[in-house]
């Protein structure tokens, strides 16, 4: 069965920063392994896809940076958007290029920024929902939690899905789709065990998806067709650039998902995790006895579950401080408490304000 | 009445890495004003002494430093200690150079990297010192303590002296000195009202200086006479040499002051502080609104009580954090809490064990 993936790579967070800058976004960076998250994201495919049938969407300030990391990925699979218009526009842009190969090709849908602890096991998940999408469903994959995770959404497991063999036998219904819940809500999704992570991981056929973005966005439904009647003309960018700003910055999963009747889950466990911030390195890189993440010439000395990050040639000493945050960018350092690690973007806002163009 | 105030300059604390290194200690660092501490130790003296009258003791690694410093100081008036060997050496010192110049010279001892909020206070605690330093006492400064300090040594306040006048109305024998206590201790010096900080601020004569010094340290005593017999010759600098690094390590207080028949105290009140440790920043210097000093490129956010000198012309953000300590010197850096903060040295031991010499 052949896959097409298609790698979300839009991002331009700010909750890496003095990490991620405007023309180094999160998925540009090596948050775990040596490899840059997006580079990770296309190197845990294969054997499940081919680069020849992988695609990256990302926004034109990235694109080349893209193309460099990721050479063996044809030229055309880097699909550029105009502007940033959230996932539903992206999802149906990604589809109009899977259809023009292939009507009924399959696309699964990465977040290009996300950690996969076990590769193995991620693509077992993704061809498992594959094999449901052929049949017509949209499938998603849900992580079953192990934590009262307030940073991820949640999906509530329906009825278990009627059909035989190995595709079926673990795919459920989707009740519902739950919006990122309080602790105690969490807590409690967690003792229920019919809720699962939100991985923001879709597989589905392109026919399928176009199909579903006509009946929920019908608005977006036409704008894709005035597009997909110029792809492969000359006129392409130019309609592209025209038509596009004009969709409706709106999630996939808000648009379409949470309305539509063929959704289905393919419960996993491959040891996921969105790295949303600083905070969360711990829970996906190697720490010291204490708990510490250190990486370059970083010196803790009395200090435990703290994330050290020494990157610019220099010492950086963590005294008698837990759950601290450090990062040393060379150009910029940053100290926030590691439950306040969101809050970054704060700062950004903050130089941003004050025109620190040259650390943004 | 001329004063020589000798500014005891060779200390070579770790306490303020990576500000601090060791070719520019403490008191070549403007922690306080804009000044080095041992510049402003030297401008707070005149009209109460002269610069021709002014001395300072240091190493051979800062005297060419401390010579650039203050410009307004005679050379001769540099004295460099071969090598550190405590205060007691080093008063005996300084005492045989002022000696040279009047037998019964006044000797104002001052360590070169405390900070008085109040000069002109501090100025009349001095004088008044010495007129009983004139009269043949060996007079020091106690700081009326306002809180339970337990990084200063005290005085325990013994009875008034007997004598009329403007110079002996405010001064007490001193019963004895104690040790830095602990908080409990520390509280009840403060509920006592008895006990005064020891400022480590010593004014005597010459003559009486050397005189009890042979008295309780016979050894270091005849030491300093084969010293004083070379002082103004050719050999000087050779019998130093030879002689110096010979001499007992031991502090003037040990060595001498606690053994004295003669000391009395002068209770003072000059806004003094030692600046014992970056911790002691927020004490002697403006705040914001939340209590945190911010130096530099500094930039806090959801912080109170920090302490943040970003000295190294880039950013430095700090998040959601309290009581910290942040200090980017440009080729380090460093984050302490703040209650923490003496513990900066296990920085510079594990540097230097890792034999890091290019940041020590």
């Amino acid at each position: 069965m052949k896959i097409f993936p298609v790698i979300m790579a839009g991002g331009s967070g700010t909750r890496f920063w003095p990490l991620s800058r405007r023309d180094r976004p999160k998925q540009f960076l090596a948050l775990v392994g040596d490899l840059p998250m997006l580079a990770a994201t296309v190197r845990r495919l294969p054997p499940l896809a081919r680069p020849a049938d992988t695609y990256v969407v990302c926004g034109p300030a990235h694109a080349a940076a893209a193309r460099k990391l990721l050479r063996d990925l044809p030229a055309a699979n880097f699909v550029v958007e105009p502007c940033a218009r959230n996932t539903a526009p992206c999802v149906g842009l990604a589809a109009l290029h899977v259809a023009a190969r292939e009507k009924r090709g399959i696309v699964a849908m990465l977040p290009a920024d996300h950690h996969v602890a076990r590769p193995e096991a991620f693509r077992e998940a993704v061809a498992a929902a594959a094999r449901l999408a052929e049949a017509g469903a949209i499938a998603t994959i849900g992580i079953r939690p192990h934590a009262p995770e307030t940073g991820y959404g949640y999906l509530k497991v329906g009825a278990r899905l009627p059909g035989k063999g190995k595709a079926a036998s673990h795919a459920h219904k989707v009740e519902r789709f739950v919006e990122k819940p309080d602790v105690v809500t969490a807590a409690r999704y967690l003792a229920d065990g019919s809720y699962l992570w939100n991985s923001g991981i879709f597989v589905f056929r392109a026919d399928v998806i176009l199909e579903e973005i006509r009946r929920a966005m019908p608005v977006l439904g036409e704008q894709l067709s005035v597009i997909q009647a110029s792809l492969g003309t000359p006129s392409h960018r130019r309609v592209l650039a025209r038509v596009f700003p004009d969709c409706p910055s709106i999630s996939i999963d808000y648009g379409v998902m949470e309305k539509s009747q063929r959704i289905v889950v393919v419960p996993a466990d491959f040891g996921w995790s969105d790295v949303g911030s600083f905070a969360a390195l711990p829970e996906v890189r190697e720490t010291d006895h204490l708990g510490n993440v250190a990486e370059g010439d970083a010196l803790v000395i009395d200090g435990r579950n703290n994330v050290v990050l020494a990157n610019g040639k220099r010492p950086v000493a963590v005294v008698g401080i837990d759950d601290a945050v450090v990062v040393d960018a060379g150009d910029a350092v940053l100290v926030v408490r590691r439950d306040r690690a969101q809050d970054v973007r704060k700062v950004v806002e903050e130089l941003a304000r004050r025109g620190r163009e040259e650390v943004l």
